[in-house]
């Protein structure tokens, strides 16, 4: 039919950051009640992974796939789930290396306006130059060798990179726990399917505290956010990581 | 050069949702002209698989990757080729599941406005809930149990859902018929490169009625709208598929 | 929290296209400070890959990913750095093909306010029919003959418009020396984590005369713009190419 795509945009772009019940009811009844029922009745409140994990998991599946349509509402449950300002702060800074720049960045304008109708000011935020965390120099140079060697000969700027920006520096920051920090990180791969990535994550998941009944859940959690294929890809992974260790 | 970015931003916004081929012209004029002749006036009218197939097949792949700009477009085509209102109504439901909550729920300020513009009311969508299609019990024990044997260990709850949730839920819902449900499955799977997943749905399809010809007319169709990367990762999924079974 | 999520959503759909460090800084002092000190005042200035080429690396990897929130300022930045604006018109539409249409689509509104701020018109564009360069016709029949035996039982249009479209047309058009485009094809493909693809183009652009060390450059380069896990996926492949082609 003649539409005048032109005249309706407008009131799209205003929906686009915050969809009501009552927005997808006007276009499916189903998917109105899925949301309602199975995810905000039942999903939300399964044991096994508080609110505040939750949402700390579902922010992270937003960020590493630019879906800027949720991340208003979530960044308020975050709030209301005791996930601190500070910390809000940290998980849109991680992504920026596990998901990509735009990924961090397209999480700003939301959360700055959070903030603004919160009065959360920079007082409440991580500052730059932060005490760090202490580093496992044993450890850390066992890594070192190991990315030396598969990734030196090509990548040289990475390498670097990552010992610099990351292991000595991101990871320790003491803003957003290791065990969160590895939450946001896990649940970035899974919701983006990178697949490769997830043994070694996951593993210092657990060393960082994760359980596997937690870990489990994520996955169920994702399944929603992230799509069922995406989910579907992990367990075989974490059938290995899960075998070779202690519960 | 020195540039108010925040001065051009505004007409970028309302530009986002209703590109027009003069739009395109203005930053590329091949662009526009392989937008005309090779989509609209070549692909569109190929043999092999009908305009209401495209337009479910596009509108897949764009919820699939959150490509919101050419949503109000193609909702508007599929109207015009004989896809129903309910059926879109199920087109947008369906990839929550598939391809992500927010994935579909980007989809429904677009539907929402065309919905409002053709006068579309909850009278003609898809109700909650519906007499569902009949299910293949044994068919479905068997995929249950096979799921359960994967993932039962490490992700108890999408087992739970995938059954409940799923398979004695949405793909029994009757506003899609089953042949369609899973042409939008391989799509979004296609189209988000989620190459280890194709094998057991395109079995599916196969099973619902969805030709070899079609199905190889679908990778055309999509080489467009997902880029030849992900359309020639399907290839060797796909020639299994179909070498085991008759033609 | 209670928070009208209506009223804030307008501020920031403005920011969306436009975020100043200001802006990072109120979310994130250090994303801000990442920002300024680890990508403008550092990997810009490393040598190995010049600002020209890491402007075409980044935008070929925002619009790989429909980033459309750093389009602006990067298109801006490719024009202060020597790429000129028929060039960025061709590396629109290059991933039209290579990273799905809505892709390119996605470049358009921004690309279109900055030409119209610049002044730039069709006169400076490449025009749809142009004097194509020369083709090596051994190495397409080889090319075609092995995409034909792979592809051509399945998927019989694609290959017909990988033939016509692609390296008849597309890849011959002389708007983007070959080099650069395969530029933009190796960037989109590691940004979107198209592992597969890599290899036969990271071989075709050495023999576009891409260098060993910019490649690997590229990849440090990605690793901030597609994350780390994109780019982690990469040296295994990349070895492979380089260990088997002269320095």
């Amino acid at each position: 039919m003649a539409l005048d795509l032109r005249e309706v945009q407008g009131q799209i772009v205003r929906q686009q950051s915050a969809l009501t019940l009552r927005d997808i009811q006007a276009v499916s009844p189903a998917l109105a009640t899925y949301t309602q029922n199975s995810i905000s009745d039942d999903l939300w409140k399964r044991l096994g992974l508080s609110a505040r994990d939750r949402s700390i998991v579902t922010l992270s599946a937003l960020i590493a796939r630019i879906q800027t349509i949720g991340m208003l509402p979530y960044f308020n449950i975050a709030l209301d789930s005791d996930v601190k300002a500070s910390e809000l702060s940290e998980i849109v800074t991680h992504p920026a290396f596990y998901s990509g720049w735009s990924n961090a960045l397209s999480a700003v304008p939301s959360l700055k306006a959070i903030f603004a109708q919160c009065g959360i000011g920079a007082d409440q935020l991580p500052g730059v130059s932060l005490q760090l965390l202490p580093l496992d120099e044993a450890a850390e140079a066992q890594r070192a060798a190991a990315v030396e060697q598969n990734f030196g000969a090509v990548a040289r700027g990475v390498v670097q990179y990552t010992t610099d920006l990351l292991f000595r520096d991101l990871l320790l920051r003491p803003a957003l726990a290791p065990r969160d920090r590895s939450l946001v990180t896990v649940s970035a791969l899974i919701a983006s399917g990178q697949v490769a990535h997830i043994t070694y994550h996951l593993n210092r998941a657990t060393d960082n505290g994760l359980t596997q009944a937690q870990a489990s859940e994520v996955l169920t959690h994702l399944a929603f956010y992230a799509g069922w294929p995406n989910v579907f890809s992990a367990p075989p992974v974490a059938t290995d990581v899960f075998r070779e260790r202690p519960k």
